[in-house]
């Protein structure tokens, strides 16, 4: 864990140092993925079936190997037990709420000039969702990639999900039954991605592909975009907390934890003016990690990437969360609205000293499908939008054309573009 | 030119041919631009030196070399001949109105759970406009890229353009002085890409990276895709006309050469109900292109891209229409309304006989780059939001924690991660 203050010398330096470490896979898979892809397009479920024996020991031969019917994830859902499938469906219902009121609205004017002008969205066609297996097989992600589809308006949502082994995980079907997904397939890596995007003689297309995956998952998404629309490029979680000496350093700790027990490479880093409480928590931190089932992530997690920075004031703190521009910010002071205001750059932020960011996890309602390593500065968490698009239109009558076109004969003769200019000539007689 | 028949067997075919066919250039230019990047990543502004005089000419010594100052802006504005100042005025003053309504409303609520839920949205820091030299290099596509940032709220505006053997593009200039660009480099290629991307001594980074370019350009926003934000990937422009019978084929004929006259592998498509419209309109064509300045190009696309489609009914033409999912369509019909709403996907739609193209490219007011090669099943043309991004936020106190709390530390516990229930257990004593 390393330790800064911003009266020290040598501060500017090592923050800069911290803000530039990307903590990113440097693994350089992209041959390895255009490989798969290309093969996958070109033999389509020969390549999986393939791919997909290599790599998750699971054979694909029967139509059961290929797919979990619809009726196994329902199996899974009324099998789970009340408590769990009541938390499910809580989260399901709130996350519903929170996305349906981003749904757009449509435009439709005419102006001074006689002018129509309009934007219509639409949702896409058909959506993908890569939900990973082993450690990341969330239930909450499901939900929270598949609900904002769905609320969109995606008719076609296709789940794609390694099966190790054969091995499925029935909480993930369970979430798939409770989010309304149409399909569920067994492959998974960069030729499920592939699949999704190119299409097989058993797997249709889709325009939109999302969900978290590993680097050959996250390289087949970022090669596949503009072939179909992908959401951000994900990179290891993290969490800045921004807390004043009257918390509870338990509590302080526990927020720290909850971030480093999801990655090695996740980050979680506390800025404070009480140079006492940074000390309490950092030993607060300590003693939570031996009881921690997780301690072995967390503990790798904390110790690499762990930074406790010391501020004289907590007016210091929005200029570093900035530069930061962090997934998580937690603002756990009793009045969390001023720095709020001035913190232009964050994924989400979790106002006061009762909100840890976990709530955000799983039960308030915004999207945990947020921007890391610093891509706060030019992205957003996950919503609707990813899965919709925006048609504009125009419709001018004679004298609207008369009003606005000679101005574009002027540029398009400008720029040298006659045809252009001619379009409107001949339907103004000039 | 292409002519099709709904009827005919074989059409099936030769339309799936039609679709999938991409016109996009394969050169692979992808090592050669990982190179140039990581060049000017590591030597900075050496590197943009070598590779302008290199590739564009162009000697970057004095600071007179390396950027063209605002008063220059301003000078090439005050000398544009006064029409074509008073066409970019109202150009730039329709594109501003139509993008200032699309500036989204943040969000504030409180819900039954006691748990406070938002969204904020916030302009990026800094955006970089790429503007091509030669015969590219359109004022409109600056207004076009420029005012929707400056809309949003962006305050660092930087316009990169190659400016080949030191020549600059006066109506360019005139064009950043119009849209309030705050700074102008006379740099292009991969080499300007990565400039803005990861900054140099002389040149800060921006968030934001939009603009057409020619291959190693868009090769170079691709591979820089997470760095900073991009616009869509672009390929060559494309209109569908559905018409009837009833128009004067020397309108559609000049609409279909408008798009022509683009580029070699822009695309125009004719889809009619009418055979012997049809005959007329690519006899018409063929008179047009005699004429036309632009011919070399225009015949190139016509003849080697152009298509004309004979439908039964143009209620078969939806249906063909959303399979091309084409960037500019042209409802050439009395009541284009009923073929509007079975359009799902379009980039933009031009209503009526009285809405060519061409003036959406000018001075509607709708933003003209927009999605080709398909890519309107699930993108949207440029907008306020490719400069913006949301923030959101969620606060509770005791009472909403003890509310919705224990689901997630329920989900949580399933999902394995035991520090996550733990930092809302410290807060609710259990």
């Amino acid at each position: 864990m390393l330790r800064l203050k911003t009266s020290e010398a040598g501060f500017e330096q090592a923050f800069r140092r911290l803000v530039q470490d990307r903590r990113e896979s440097d693994e350089n898979v992209s041959r390895d993925v255009s490989l798969i892809l290309a093969d996958v397009r070109q033999r389509g479920d020969a390549a999986l079936a393939e791919l997909t024996a290599k790599f998750d020991g699971h054979t694909l031969a029967s139509d059961d190997d290929w797919r979990i019917p619809l009726d196994a994830c329902r199996a899974a859902f009324d099998e789970l037990k009340p408590d769990l499938r009541a938390a499910l469906e809580l989260a399901a219902q709130r996350i519903r709420a929170y996305h349906e009121a981003q749904l757009p609205a449509d435009r439709d004017e005419t102006d001074a000039a006689g002018v129509r002008l309009g934007a219509r969205w639409r949702a896409v066609d058909a959506a993908g969702l890569y939900v990973p297996g082993g450690r990341a097989a969330y239930p909450s992600s499901l939900l929270m990639n598949a609900i904002p589809a769905k609320v969109a308006g995606v008719e076609r949502l296709v789940v794609v999900t390694p099966t190790p082994k054969g091995v499925v995980n029935p909480l993930v079907l369970a979430a798939a039954y409770l989010a309304g997904v149409d399909e569920v397939w067994r492959i998974g890596g960069a030729q499920a991605v592939g699949a999704l995007a190119y299409g097989t003689q058993r797997i249709k297309p889709v325009d939109v592909i999302t969900g978290p995956g590993n680097a050959w998952v996250a390289e087949a998404k970022r090669q596949l975009y503009g072939v179909v629309g992908i959401d951000m490029v994900a990179g290891p979680s993290e969490i800045l907390v921004i807390a004043d000496g009257q918390n509870d350093p338990d509590w302080t700790a526990a927020d720290l934890l909850s971030q480093a027990e999801h990655d090695p490479s996740a980050q979680s880093i506390l800025i404070t003016d009480d140079p006492l409480f940074a000390d309490t928590v950092a030993d607060r931190v300590g003693v939570e990690l031996a009881m921690l089932p997780t301690a072995r992530v967390a503990t790798e997690s904390w110790n690499t990437h762990g930074v406790i920075i010391e501020v004289a004031s907590l007016a210091e703190a929005p200029a570093l969360a900035n530069a930061l521009a962090a997934e998580h910010v937690q603002l756990a002071v009793a009045d969390p609205q001023p720095l709020m205001d001035a913190i232009r750059h964050a994924g989400s932020v979790f106002l006061g000293r009762m909100t840890p960011e976990a709530v955000g996890d799983y039960v308030a309602g915004p999207n945990h499908v947020l921007p890391t390593g610093r891509r706060a500065r030019f992205s957003s968490g996950l919503s609707v939008l990813d899965f919709m698009k925006r048609t504009s239109f125009i419709q001018l009558d004679e004298a609207a054309l008369r009003a606005i076109g000679p101005a574009a004969i002027e540029l398009a003769d400008a720029e040298g573009l006659p045809a252009h200019a001619r379009s409107i000539e001949v339907r103004l007689g000039i």
